[in-house]
């Protein structure tokens, strides 16, 4: 028998580390570019829905290695048929540079050229264009999530405008420039996220630092109820011959919707949880992916799989209707693909069990609620008592919230409710509305040195 | 990597069954024995503190495979040295047929011959005989247990006799009959035993029409508190792709001190458990294994996983001073071999990772206290409020019983209790007393059919 675990290779054997350091040789690399273009965030009904350069960001840093940057056609067609490179390893989405036709004939680019990429009006990444060619974005759209047709296992509704992943593809440009991303300025992320921020290597580096040979991760786009923190460390039970050494909790930092909480409480509100000595400091790390959500439940769940590995991580924990929205997917989805695979996405086994597959293990747990007669936060698959069990409903503490109550604690911890009240307080909302959306549009989530070419 | 676990075969390949089911042909063995010996309880002080009629029911029913029965001195010594049987197999204690030499003079049998062992007056088992030799009853107590000098891994103390483990070797007869034993009369367990009653064909059988492929074990001997129960559970999600499907309470029923819980009590109390819902039914099941605990925290952990594994469980729990009474073992020793093996017990590895070793995978868990800012009862890897927790203390709460005092429900579940008070009234006393162990020893937990011969 094996013995003991140590962290898992980063997918695809190595990670990808596109980032050019020295601010000399970045300005080199941007001043031989062939043609300027500033990013642009894709809209649907005018709202930004989604920001390419998050996936730069994500792809530079080795969160999604090996993808190394915009899919070529052949490499996107790989993944829609059978959710892989073309290097064989395993990868649930596109990764594209859209652009509108009209700037393409600007720019007048082609194959072999490099464009300058520009954020925040500043030099930002080069693209080296392999590839230019066209794409229907609904056909993108509808063939990325899948249907009830082909994927009878999974998908319950077929996709349409109600759901928000769909809306970012069939958003994109119809143009495609296809080639690796390189980052020749290197930025500076803001406050708060600064201190969140452990691409890969830092990552590896900061769990190795701590002792770590095991590690659970979870995702997050919410502010922890106690129900999710108790996911948390129960799911932290796994490990090799111990529970798991380290809980890290990956935040999805991106566009998001009206209503959500805001990124910012997000994250200081899961930090607050070790900060308040629910999970030791020392076994418990806040960490951010820059991403912007497709809501792909068992697709979604292959990308988190993918950044957190590349991240060092060991378990992943699944829950019910992960990374999901609406009737589309099967709630156990997720579960699905990490117990059986979904044949029809590509995996006859589950994604660890595949050849190029993942080396990241699931914990696929049940779920959570209070119960008086246990007195106590219990796992259903332990607490038998049906008629006293409460559930704990987001869209009810959010009602909470939003009326001002102070939720009981028994539903939130009060020191990460008055992480809410905080941000409540600079932000002027608890959630997130329109002028939110637009000013994180406007700052995004980096700033940029002045870079003179 | 390896798909979806199954339950482990059992140690050695597969399991012993030496009980003879069919009475004509039991009648027909114990009628062809050369000598009859009525089977006596090893004493300590004038208390029974061991009956070798458990070690001879777990052998014939499988719970100790592969070992078959009285051991030869050749085997004794590779026990002591290497914790292995000849078959190389690990195995952590003698099994021996003490006798004394009034009793094996009166007997004159020899190797060769086949001795009928009686238990309250019928035939019970057969003892084909393969040698007879003698021990220093001192000395294998002694070196069962090791010694600081020999064992400075784990033996902090020499063990003398404050230790009930060395009492009952060091009060073992001088010879011994070494050989394999055959049930020939099958017993009958009393109640409420019998419903707890899992030899290892029954339990893996349990567990496969309960659909379980993973299973964790944990060791009792004692009424479950809340800390316990939070060990049980919060253990239990360590698993394959998902928590444990069952949870198994494996009692240790046989000789105790004065001031125990009775078995009674311990087995019912743990049943309640799942009876009011803490733990499903469906996920939960206790079950007793016959044994006079020798209280050998590493070495009695490895039994007990050779026990557990036979059964087929897939995990066991490891906590803070396994089956340990005093300063004598490392308080983390039965952790320690667990995680890193014992080289001076013949463990240079961890049991699951030497050659002929256990399949069975250790989870070797830190402590739960009650924790008033978190709460709930915590896991001690999680709190960080050092100021507030609270200990969970088993005589704590023994004394509270004794007063008659309702323990508050964070500590105790009320239907625990209330079965504590049950047992309390049908034996008169909330704890084991002289009257008891002495009764317990006249019954023993099985009845035996009349067999005329």
């Amino acid at each position: 028998m094996e013995l003991k675990m140590t962290l898992p290779l980063p997918h695809g054997g190595r990670l990808v580390d596109r980032v050019v350091t020295n601010p000399r040789a970045g300005k080199k690399m941007a001043a031989s570019a062939d043609a300027v273009y500033d990013i642009k965030p894709t809209l649907y009904n005018g709202m930004p829905v989604r920001n390419v350069y998050r996936e730069i960001m994500s792809i530079c840093y080795g969160f999604f290695s090996p993808c190394e940057g915009s899919m070529t056609k052949a490499e996107l067609e790989r993944i829609l048929k059978e959710r892989r490179l073309l290097s064989n390893w395993v990868f649930p989405y596109p990764m594209l540079f859209d652009i509108s036709e009209e700037d393409l004939k600007k720019l007048k680019v082609q194959e072999g050229d490099r464009l300058l990429l520009r954020l925040k009006g500043q030099p930002f990444a080069v693209l080296d264009i392999e590839e230019i060619y066209q794409i229907d974005p609904k056909d993108l759209a509808t063939r990325t999530f899948g249907t009830p047709q082909a994927n009878p296992e999974v998908v319950k509704v077929a996709f349409d405008n109600k759901h928000p992943g769909y809306n970012i593809y069939s958003s994109y440009n119809r143009c495609v420039l296809a080639g690796k991303y390189t980052i020749v300025n290197e930025p500076k992320m803001r406050s708060p996220f600064d201190r969140f921020w452990y691409p890969p290597a830092k990552a590896r580096a900061e769990f190795q630092r701590r002792g770590w040979n095991t590690v659970i991760a979870h995702q997050t786009r919410n502010v922890p109820h106690v129900g999710h923190e108790a996911l948390m460390r129960n799911a932290a039970y796994i490990g090799d011959i111990k529970p798991c050494d380290g809980i890290i909790v990956n935040a999805i930092v991106g566009a998001k919707r009206i209503g959500d909480y805001p990124d910012e409480t997000i994250v200081e509100a899961h930090e607050m949880v070790n900060i308040a000595g629910y999970v030791k400091p020392s076994r418990h790390l806040v960490t951010i992916l820059l991403w912007d959500m497709r809501y792909g439940n068992p697709l979604e769940s292959l990308l988190h799989a993918v950044a957190r590995q590349n991240m060092g991580v060991s378990f992943h924990m699944w829950g019910r209707d992960h990374a999901a929205l609406g009737p589309y997917y099967d709630t156990y989805a997720a579960q699905i693909l990490w117990e059986n695979g979904v044949p029809s996405f590509g995996f006859d086994k589950p994604p660890y069990a595949v050849d190029y597959g993942l080396l990241m293990r699931p914990q696929n747990m049940a779920e959570f609620w209070y119960c008086p007669k246990c007195t106590e936060v219990t796992y259903s698959e332990n607490c038998n008592h049906d008629k006293e069990r409460q559930r704990f409903s987001g869209s009810f503490i959010r009602s909470l919230l939003a009326e001002g109550v102070f939720p009981p604690a028994v539903i939130m911890r009060p020191e990460v409710y008055k992480t809410v009240v905080k941000w409540w307080k600079i932000l002027g909302y608890p959630f997130n509305n329109k002028k939110y959306l637009a000013e994180r549009e406007n700052e995004l989530e980096i700033d940029l040195a002045d870079m003179k070419l």
